[in-house]
């Protein structure tokens, strides 16, 4: 498993495309270049175009012998700059960077100033108006526990559950930002930003709060916001359970073999 | 007078060259679309190709009969992305943003971590081995004070006075960086960047504090460290004796009129 960071504003998004630069083509060029051989490398989150990540995790399959550190340097030697190898580790062959996590882990970074900041423009959405922060708090809270946000999805696929456990939802603040922290044990398309933009309308006095509560139990994304910038977002950490990280970094014996890097 | 920030990855530095793009050259070309006019922009730190500022500080002349608010709208519409205008007012002729300065404050970003962090690259420099934290805090306390800096300027020019006061200089850890702060009535070239390059020769064991001592009393270039990077250099805040943006934000009678805006 390794584990990214990667500065989101030149890629298409983490998963391979036609056309265009993405996270998960550097990454398999990269691991090409090391291992030599082709193979998938499988996200924990297909991170959108424009998009951040402090912790995105993958796996891949390899049959070469090169260790864990062999592989983080060479790694990062083949990435290109905006791409890097924070943590690999060898797991078990039943590890699955997707389907093993337990819950992830998104950041919204809203800077509320009137002026342009161009140190954190590619990190933040910026606010020029003043926010009603404590209806904004209580809406987010209110999406702690388990619902349908189909409100919160963009094409989502009919049929498939829109249900999502949320373990997290909250704001802080941080000097001049607002940061909206969202937890939850899976995703749908776009829901953070769906998620943050619809926050925003009732910070800015277009939504009640049962206006909010109507939005969510409406299950239809019509009746929310508008999804917020990409730029604003990152996913800040993948959870799972028995973190393969928090274990002793030195490979034992039993796991050699095994899944990923 | 005009606050700036921007990030000066793509700069030439602050000072206009016979090529090449300039903070300096891109804010005359904005003061020139808004008020019609081609005026000099005096800045109070001419900042190196790479170096970021959070609080550079300028003027300019005008006789435009715009408010600073309108400057300041019309200032950001026009310059591009990487620079912006955080503070604009009327002040007296009087003022001038170079030689009316009491003090810079500089900070160095050093980002304590093996593997590169894309998130922020443009904005720190990378240490991969463990450093002598205390040695470097007291050879950094040891510059505070009138002294002569000859060994930390790069083309020092022959017959000028390279003495300076340093108010402060101090190391500050936050998460996994280490940030220098030297705040001082003036600055030699490249003197941040050149103290910051022969503290880091402290922390790695290669000088002693004796040494860096007599690096301070040789006044000879040749006897320092090497010269940092410029990327992680911003210059965080100029300060005034009376500082115009201390007091009331709507300009009165008695300052129209007057320099810059």
């Amino acid at each position: 498993m390794v584990t990214l960071e990667y500065d989101g504003t030149s890629f298409r998004g983490w998963q391979v495309q036609a056309e265009g630069r993405t996270v998960q083509g550097a990454v398999e060029e990269a691991v090409e270049r090391t291992a030599g051989e082709r193979t998938r490398v499988t996200g924990a989150s297909r991170t959108d175009s424009g998009v951040h990540a402090e912790g995105q995790v993958a796996h891949f399959d390899t049959g070469s012998r090169l260790t864990a550190e062999d592989f983080l340097r060479a790694l990062n030697y083949w990435l290109p700059s905006d791409v890097s190898v924070l943590h690999c580790r060898e797991v078990s062959p039943a590890f699955d960077a997707r389907y093993s996590a337990s819950s992830k882990l998104y950041r919204y970074r809203l800077l509320l100033c009137p002026a342009r900041r161009p140190l954190r423009d590619r990190f933040v959405t910026r606010i020029h108006e003043p926010l009603d922060l404590e209806a904004m708090r209580r809406c987010a809270a209110s999406l702690v526990g388990e619902h349908d946000f189909a409100s919160f999805a963009t094409d989502h696929t009919e049929g498939e559950s829109s249900v999502r456990r949320v373990l997290r939802s909250e704001f802080a603040e941080e000097g001049d930002e607002l940061l909206c922290f969202v937890e939850a044990n899976g995703f749908l398309y776009n829901m953070v930003r769906a998620i943050v933009g619809t926050l925003l309308m009732v910070g800015r006095g277009k939504l009640t709060s049962q206006e909010f509560a109507a939005v969510l139990a409406a299950r239809d994304r019509g009746a929310a916001g508008p999804t917020a910038p990409a730029r604003g977002l990152a996913l800040v950490r993948v959870n799972y359970p028995d973190d393969p990280r928090d274990q002793s970094v030195s490979p034992s014996p039993a796991d050699r073999g095994g899944r990923g890097e």
